[in-house]
């Protein structure tokens, strides 16, 4: 099996910044993102060497902390700690690039969402200098470079719309759907597993797709499967942030907002692979916790009142469902107990 | 060695949470602690006993969160997953105890601050269910059960002030000094090496004192120590919160402030062993969460203006620095850098 074109999937990537960036500001109507383009020398202690486009929106209208990142990071000896899973992997050459997003609206009634592609090869074609072009043409003439495709987008609310659920899902199911009718639920129970805070046991939000280690179509399918899950962000996200951004709310709603990004931050800081690891294992800080809510408040053992839709959240919407497959009635019937 | 009287020891670290809670309530003027008082029941999953009184005063007119928690907590075999390092004890009965406090003003010119004391017992005579008093004879008859006291307090200012750096240090050096004069040196520098946050290369606060594993004075003179450590808090603390509480601030010292309680949150949830392995090992959450800041703020990217108070925190005050020793020309020569 081939590596698939590393000038590509990077090409894929940037574009892909550039264009949830711009649809984000125009939603925004005057929050602009700034950015940060950085690089690492491949000639210090870490041997890693790489770089990235950081992009920030803060206090927007709209969207009061929006990080949208760009990495590209490749090493001559991958870390043995990175390869846990795998460790015929370790000393390898090789290349990890991605876009991440988190974005966190003013709005309580507009969700959090964050969206993660991205592209990972080692094995010794894979030789850091080499252009991306060399680096796929000999791959695939040498001992079989190890390559996959991972990511996925995934939806925390503050207040449960049952229709907002629907289209997200129903979004992600329609963006896996062409390259494989498992992929979707597959990757939905991957998805609600993963954002999953144990020590709650409560999930993070209502779900959405989550996948790692992907490969199994082939180079040019699954590179395809990958540009359909980024491509499908923006028509999930946007309808959802149109239809509350502008819901009044007051300082009741604000409070629970803040309390709930507690939960966003626990889970990011205790439970994500990728931010514990990266922080630990010297990622570039600002980056990693870019993800972190702009404002957070933590309170001792709250509870929301009973009947109310602050405890219709935990009660209805983070628990996993069947989102997609949600009938009419069943949404009426859902609906019902929300009001 | 004979082992530390249970009952004994429990008495003291009650008063001393009694007594820690009434001098706050004192300091606040109209700030109360609630109590909550939870036990778990031995049957359960996890096979583990016990029991504690969580205490939190919110929203008072000094303290915007503090948390003052004893716990006792026991089972007839500790899990391999609590003796990483003493994998000879896994399977024992085991008893562990403490009180831990972590305290968040109002005001940004008064520092955090956290303190620490327990007591671990674990071995053959420790078997729940028997009186401590028959624990610990049958422990002096028997096989010797291991046990150590553990604790330590420590500063974290958002505005510095040498001579609150100097109090809390000598009060903590005064402390230990009766017990040994290497305790405070060792303590000190393990405090500065624990409450350190390596992916911002940066120490947590002013630091203070830190043990672990400490039964080196033998069974009355350790508790001798742990007593002197924890009785050492107030009057290491409260000198510092009357010197600053009524000390005007504005809109910039509180966003510093909840700006860098952000970094009390990441060192929480990433490194501090304690809260990391509760959470993921099925503590009591909410007890174990009630560190956590009432409100924190992350911003991409921040940096101090220089020349300023905001700059000289991290530039002066968050590197280890022997405060007990300074004399008074290093202090009058420190000061006249933060003017």
């Amino acid at each position: 099996m081939s590596v698939p074109d590393l000038n590509a999937v990077s090409g894929y990537l940037l574009a892909l910044q550039d264009n949830i960036c711009a649809a984000l500001e125009h939603e925004d109507d005057g929050g602009e993102f700034r950015e940060d383009r950085w690089s690492r020398d491949p000639a210090d202690a870490s041997g890693l060497g790489g770089g990235g486009r950081s992009r920030v929106l803060e206090n927007g209208s709209v969207f009061e902390k929006a990080g949208v990142n760009f990495s590209h990071v490749s090493g001559q000896s991958l870390p043995p700690s990175a390869t846990a899973h795998r460790p015929e992997l370790a000393g390898k050459p090789f290349h990890a690039l991605g876009v991440s997003l988190v974005i966190h609206p003013r709005n309580p009634y507009v969700p959090t969402s964050h969206m993660n592609v991205r592209f990972f090869c080692a094995g010794d074609a894979t030789t850091p200098g080499t252009s991306p072009l060399e680096l796929s043409t000999s791959g695939a003439a040498s001992a079989a470079p190890t390559w996959w495709f991972g990511g996925g987008f995934d939806l925390t609310p503050y207040y449960g719309f049952a229709e907002d659920c629907v289209h997200w899902h129903r979004t992600a199911r329609d963006a896996c759907f062409p390259h494989g009718a498992d992929l979707y639920p597959r990757f939905k129970k991957w998805c609600d597993d993963y954002f999953f805070l144990k020590h709650r046991n409560e999930a993070r939000g209502i779900g959405g797709i989550f996948f790692d280690d992907f490969n199994a179509l082939g180079t040019n399918a699954s590179f395809a499967f990958l540009r359909s899950v980024g491509d499908a962000f923006l028509p999930a996200y946007l309808p959802i942030v149109q239809r509350r951004k502008a819901t009044p709310f007051g300082e009741r709603e604000r409070e629970f907002q803040l309390y709930r990004r507690g939960r966003y931050v626990e889970f990011n800081l205790v439970w994500d692979r990728g931010t514990h690891f990266g922080l630990q294992s010297g990622g570039r800080t600002e980056s990693i916790l870019m993800s972190l809510p702009p404002l957070v408040s933590w309170r001792y053992d709250y509870h929301a009142k009973p009947d109310t839709p602050e405890a219709r959240l935990t009660e209805l919407f983070l628990k996993p469902r069947d989102w997609a497959s949600l009938t009419d009635p069943q949404l009426s019937a859902l609906n019902s107990q929300l009001t």
